[in-house]
């Protein structure tokens, strides 16, 4: 990953409030906090050139492939960041993302591990200031316990939905999906794919 | 049901104000919109003495049958009302309920049949006025369509989610459930039970 800073940022700090010079045009700019190996983002960036993404990757093994996959590609609207994503306000300027992204987030199922999902209300205060005012959140998992969990967290945080599906792949609305590798993997196995999709009240 | 007006309420205006000269005890009051033939607020005026309840029904013929299975449980605690929930503001005094219960509501699935959906923003609104400040509402469904819905009108109506279940019969909180005719259906059919509880803001 040291071989290649233009396209991955192992200190993320580092470009706070410089993100944009980083791609090739200014446009907006969308984040998935954990990408796994990628392929969401990477998919996202060839589907959506007017864009700027930007996939985070707090395990570097992970990273890595990440990495490797995207460079072949040369998309100049992909970025990506190995940090942890409870991070966020220390990479990015307040208001300077569009949307978020959470897909097939660890669960951590136990309650006393509450505090470690992406989705505690710690995390969403945190992507609520990154994000523009009124900026978008889209969560997408097999987990039903961790979606029952997101969809109150959600809604007791304040955040307002724009759609709910318990069945995405089964669903009109799946047109233009772009799948992650747990995504891939789950509905193979015929288990339903839950999507939210929320904004933060722009006050 | 004419043979029963002190059970069966077939003109509900008239007791606007004076519900709870109709039960025993004036208990806290916990209304079901839609209770179709009367298992589940049977089951519940059996279960919870301490409260009153009152089953409404629009179909004249179902709400016989309810009644009909109502009268040998010779409940105290419970009163049936044949009306149309549309007009719940004319039945009961502002602040009046505790909690509404919504059980596998007609889900209208067409898109121009959104106003008759009983979440649909014009009825929560009717619930949030009958309803003490902080009141409940309670909803059931197996409809897929319907919980996605429901879930995104509770959501952007500014309802605070207590809890989602997206399996309700095989999470823990399933114990004290009581099941209603279509609940009982339903599951015996293995297809999962959706609910969720939320409550107004008290503001
Ligand atoms: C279950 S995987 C899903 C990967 C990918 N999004 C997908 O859907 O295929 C979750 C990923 O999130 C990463 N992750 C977990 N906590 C994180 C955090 N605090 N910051 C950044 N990434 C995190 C994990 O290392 C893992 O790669
Ligand atoms: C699908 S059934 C479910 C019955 C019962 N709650 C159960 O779960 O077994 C829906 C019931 O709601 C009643 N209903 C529909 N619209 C209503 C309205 N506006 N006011 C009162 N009842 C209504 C219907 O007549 C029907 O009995």
């Amino acid at each position: 990953m040291a071989a290649h800073p233009e396209k991955m940022a192992l200190d993320a700090a580092q470009f706070k409030g410089h993100w944009q010079e980083r791609f090739e045009k200014v446009q907006p700019l969308h984040l998935e906090v954990g990408m796994g190996k990628g392929q969401f983002i990477i998919g996202m960036a060839k589907a959506h050139p007017e864009i700027n993404f930007i996939g985070l990757e707090i395990e570097s093994t992970v990273a890595a492939i990440a990495l490797k996959k995207a460079l072949p590609e040369k998309l100049p609207n992909l970025q990506m960041i190995r940090a942890d994503g409870a991070g966020l306000e220390t990479f990015f300027t307040d208001g300077s993302i569009e949307r978020i992204y959470l897909n097939f987030s660890d669960p951590w199922p136990k309650t006393r591990h509450e505090k470690r999902r992406l989705t505690y209300k710690s995390f969403l205060a945190n992507y609520q200031r990154v994000l523009k005012p009124g900026g978008g959140l889209e969560l997408k998992t097999d987990n039903m316990g961790f979606f029952e969990y997101s969809l109150t967290s959600f809604n007791n945080y304040g955040l307002v939905f724009d759609g709910v599906w318990l069945d995405l792949h089964h669903a009109a609305e799946n047109e233009g999906n772009v799948e992650t590798e747990y995504e891939q993997r789950f509905a193979a196995l015929g288990q339903p794919i839950y999507k939210v999709k929320a904004h933060f009240k722009a006050e």
